[in-house]
């Protein structure tokens, strides 16, 4: 692989209003240490040469601030979030200078996913630098259901063809950056579509990881310590 | 609610090839009791009143016999198991004698959930005493993508309409009798899509559990057990 410059863009500005705690999920310890902070060291671990832009809500920097004096924790540089998903990369994005020179990568990660893994990470950037962008899929493993247009009626869907998506999503980055100075549009569901809207549907699909979670609920930070406290090594 | 017989099939026929343990995941100990046999306790204690029809794979009889002894446990009836999940259903189907001056209705659960709860049975219940059948399900939390014809590209696919689908799916007893007099169909991946192949598509869906998880890989005993530990009440 040619030498390729990476930028990790961790996403945190969430306000955590379905996880129904005092502090929002990416705030909540586990295993005695804000989840961000392990999404954060293990992003780190994996690819120690990258540049990480953090997004945070601006009602919690001083929070976060407080976090790692308290934790002893160099934050990365912070971008402040904005209402949409779209809009707080967008600002991270914009803060990214490239060097036209040098191919360059730019993912973009939960920072409530903090299983995140070297493995993963090197599966990413490999197809990330083959094609306009990679995301991680698992399959589905639920039955599912459509509902029909009048929101009561339903029918089975074949999951066969179905992927759930998880992060970290890498994009070559000259692309994502022209991407997201298109303007918003409401389908922008994750950075794939955004992509897709700027023309670059050449997005690989890569094999995620099941214990690459999402920390939703609060029984989800016992889920992920039982993770923790099962990986088979300790270097990812 | 007139007075309504209700059967319960227990589907626990599978031999867990993916599960990876020596024991098909339903003998698999959860908190020091075989999966199965929390499954079938929380049946018992949700609706009393009710039969319950136990499908075991023919090669796990024994087993079973000598888990009820070694657990002190009483078994239901059981019925053998096919080699799909259909035949095994059919199998207890076939079994089950309905009175037809009684209103009545016929569950189909997998023996590997074992955290069905009463509250969430009673809802299956009621519902399938007002159409065909009943299924609960939840809100689908992954963004997900499908993959196009050519199995490499894919597009986001909108999960607002997506249900992912549990068990029990509760059906009324004349009609899911007569459903499975059909012949077998490989579109038929559950009960509801037999009723649906025999002309009853009035399917309600019901809300389901986050927790009514199915044991699949062996993490899930230990997230099963979480979810036993951190029950609101004991009664369910």
């Amino acid at each position: 692989m040619n030498p390729v410059k990476a930028y990790h863009i961790i996403v945190a500005a969430g306000k955590g209003s379905r996880f129904g705690a005092d502090l929002p999920k990416q705030f909540c310890l586990l295993d005695n240490k804000p989840v961000l902070m392990h999404t954060i060291e293990r992003m780190r671990k994996s690819l120690p040469e990258s540049e990480i832009v953090l997004v945070l809500n601006a009602d919690h920097l001083s929070l976060w601030e407080e976090l790692c004096r308290r934790y002893d924790f160099m934050s990365p540089r912070v971008v402040t979030g904005g209402s949409t998903r779209w809009e707080s990369v967008k600002n991270a994005v914009d803060t990214i200078v490239l060097d036209p020179m040098l191919k360059s990568v730019i993912t973009v990660h939960d920072g409530a996913r903090p299983l995140i893994n070297r493995p993963m990470i090197e599966r990413i950037m490999t197809a990330a630098c083959n094609a306009s962008g990679a995301i991680p899929t698992v399959a589905v493993s639920d039955s599912l259901r459509m509902l029909d247009d009048d929101g009561v009626n339903s029918h089975p869907v074949d999951r066969q063809r179905l992927r759930a998506v998880q992060t970290p999503q890498a994009f070559d980055g000259m692309k994502l950056k022209q991407a997201y100075t298109l303007p918003y549009e409401p389908g922008f569901t994750d950075d794939a579509s955004v992509m897709a809207a700027a023309g670059y549907t050449d997005i690989t699909l890569v094999e995620g990881d099941p214990h690459n979670i999402k920390i939703t609920l609060p029984d989800d930070l016992a889920i992920a310590s039982l993770y923790l406290r099962n990986e088979p090594t300790k270097e990812s």
